[in-house]
């Protein structure tokens, strides 16, 4: 009954059920989303291999926008498939998105990336309706995720695109108005296309895991709304999503919370673009180096670096030597450096350049780790031992960004106009800024890209 | 080093050293497809639905065949990735296509629906070139179905579409002369596209499941052909395929027979259209029809109905009252009772209206299926019960279509005729049959689509 469960919930979700703490979250959620979308775009080749040099053949009409991009194959929008792709892959490329923490889902990319396409392709779409369908991909996906978590991420699978293409599907259901029937149907169309593993991170595929979920969940609900049929039972039969890609699930446990216990409520916002689970050490760093300075001392007197992390951040982010700035996003060595070296961590220090800097391939080279299971993922201690014996230390409890050290409204329009200046100008970034922290209360969502 | 091995293969294959067995077995199998392509196109939902109704707003500049369409949304072309993803299912959605029996891989679905489509996009390409990119394609996917057979399927994988999409990356790139890095970038990006369980078996999604195989793996291809970078050893590594969708894995074993033990030469061709594990049952109904009316019988005069039967079957075409023809293909009581009544198996006796067929509904209702784990899923024992009290059993061994028991050539030509016949009429056909049976000896495959 989960896929019923699930497809019944969002038929009935209305836009007058959602909390104020869900409205902001969503509100949240969406500009960040778009920020690294529009900055990821500029700076990064995934999006712009994807589209100018792969996808130019494959757009249909164009309808819907590619947020970052300016003068790309036909004035910078594509069809709402090729839009869903791209916009996909550059809110993701930075790893800089959002992180829903219990299951490491990043929520907003499948959703957001296929829902802006589909609203600027099918409109005029309320800001209501557009946030209510958001609400309802973003639970779908982070439910799903909890209900197999952790085993299923524990294998190899990049959870946000696995429960992703789910996420876009009932998103994308939602607001073309599809039935209980269609959108269960359409959940099984999105269930059966598994986007996403690990080995990939550090590399152009991570991101396109994201793009791929976001179309693939898009053309889900389009064919099921024209009558394509799946399962009603896709993802509790034997043979379905919960048990194909998972030795634990527990989805009628969640979806029975669905509505009481809202998942967007719980999303969070890197200060860092990199993997998540090296912010620990970051914030350490950057707080050790401003320390050093005030100090009076040099970052070039330090003689070793000692980290003290949860296990799990060697796995994911173990590379010694990056050799491009995407490897840099996870290699907790170069992490460490360049907090240290730079006080901050932006996607400046995450470019191929820097990668390669000689200064910071030094610093790299003193970093050593320790894994200790008694150190939550959302903590770390980075001790910093200087050429004249004395060391100083600094225990982070909980990262800057996590839960209970969030992002202010400060911090996320900064990041907003940090990576959107960059990309596309002051001026236009200010009126992006508006335009994408607004949606809630547009009249017509399919404007967006011509409001900045 | 899976992935480099598999490679490097890829790389080095020439034409000259395809043996001719092997040049008619993949001779077979692509106009086997051709002829499940065009028929399946005309009389089957699924693959109008995908073309007509959904698709259509997402095709870029048309350059490839749609093989079955007429005057469809561009004059029955479409771009390479709506082609891939509309050839693949129409070719599938008839279960008429052809098996790789040790892995139940239906190997040429994938393949040939993306090669032809960039074939016609990319080409002119040599019939050489095209029958050396087609054979790399199916050794791919079949030698990697191998590496993880049985324990991949036994969990609920489509293992058709899930090594599917890799083998199309591999075809596409081998036909584009992508060089042995590229070509482990693309087995990366399209193994991380995990399509196909078979919980959709019987609905619009089994067949769906082929087309985006095709599609995705012609998608990595040229991304990779592009610069996009997925990971050199995405195959083996810890979090790569091999390990994620299987708890068993002996590529490097099955690799290094590529080249010395050709798995298209084991490729067999469908008889009737539905699943291969009801194929010993249908063929001896056919024949216990045949011999009961011979001796003066009648269907009529059956009382009951017993088969012996591989327990799979049941698992997997267990449906005791189907609603829809394609559930009819997954129901070993339709198969026995067609078998009996029809004394054939055609796509005749797999639509909706013979599923809901008086006399069929009563004579399935007579078929009892008893599981036997000694018989083996080639074989089947089909017992009929008469009124009189007398009976009559047929003990299939191997059934028709299988490896011993193999269609003739006749059989293929005429299988392919009676399919595209009713899609297109005769004299097409005809050029069709000519066209796809001599693609080997083409100077190019290009011109494919206007040959008929």
């Amino acid at each position: 009954m989960a896929t019923l469960q699930l497809a019944s919930w969002v038929s009935n979700l209305t836009y007058t059920s959602l909390t104020p703490a869900v409205l902001t979250a969503a509100n949240n959620s969406l500009f960040n989303w778009a920020g690294c979308a529009i900055g990821g775009f500029a700076f990064q080749p995934a999006p712009q291999i994807a589209l100018n040099t792969t996808l130019s053949p494959f757009s249909g009409p164009p309808t819907s926008s590619i947020f970052g991009a300016n003068g790309s194959i036909t004035g910078s929008v594509a069809d709402a498939q090729v839009a869903a792709l791209v916009n996909g892959i550059a809110s993701h490329v930075d790893d800089y998105d959002d992180t829903h923490l219990e299951t490491i889902i990043h929520p907003a990319g499948p959703v957001a990336s296929a829902l802006f396409a589909v609203a600027e392709a099918y409109g005029p779409v309320s800001g209501h309706d557009f946030i209510t369908a958001f609400v309802a991909g973003v639970e779908a996906e982070c439910k799903l995720g909890l209900s197999v978590s952790p085993e299923h991420y524990d294998v190899g699978w990049h959870i946000t695109s696995t429960v992703g293409s789910i996420g876009a599907a009932v998103g994308v259901g939602k607001l073309l108005g599809l039935n209980t029937t269609h959108l269960q149907h359409a959940i099984g169309i999105a269930s059966t296309q598994v986007v996403g593993m690990q080995v990939f991170f550090g590399s152009d595929t991570k991101s396109f895991h994201i793009g791929r979920a976001a179309q693939g969940g898009m053309l889900a609900a389009l064919l099921a709304r024209n009558g394509y049929t799946s399962s009603l039972e896709a993802l509790e039969s034997k043979y379905g999503w919960l048990h194909v890609v998972s030795t634990r699930e527990n989805a009628t446990a969640y979806f029975d919370q669905l509505g009481h216990i809202w998942e967007i409520e719980k999303n969070t916002f890197k200060p860092f673009p990199c993997g998540i689970v090296m912010h620990p050490v970051i914030d350490g760093a950057i707080q050790l180096s401003d320390e050093t300075t005030t100090q009076g001392k040099s970052i070039q007197d330090i003689k070793s670096v000692q980290l003290r992390v949860n296990p799990e951040v060697l796995v994911l982010t173990g590379k010694t030597d990056p050799q491009t700035g995407l490897e840099g996003k996870f290699s907790i060595y170069h992490a460490a450096a360049v907090g240290l070296l730079y006080s901050e961590a932006t996607p400046s220090q995450f470019t191929d350049e820097v990668v390669k800097n000689a200064t910071v391939v030094d610093m790299r080279k003193k970093v050593n780790v320790a894994e200790d299971a008694n150190v939550s993922k959302a903590e770390a201690y980075v001790t910093l031992m200087f050429n004249d014996g004395t060391s100083s230390e600094k225990h982070i409890e909980h990262a800057k960004g996590s839960v209970e050290n969030p992002l202010t409204d400060e911090d996320l329009k900064k990041k907003f106009m940090e990576q959107v200046s960059l990309a596309i100008g002051d001026a236009r970034a200010e009126r992006a800024y508006t335009a994408f922290s607004g949606v809630q209360e547009m009249n017509d969502v399919a404007r967006i890209g011509r409001m900045y």
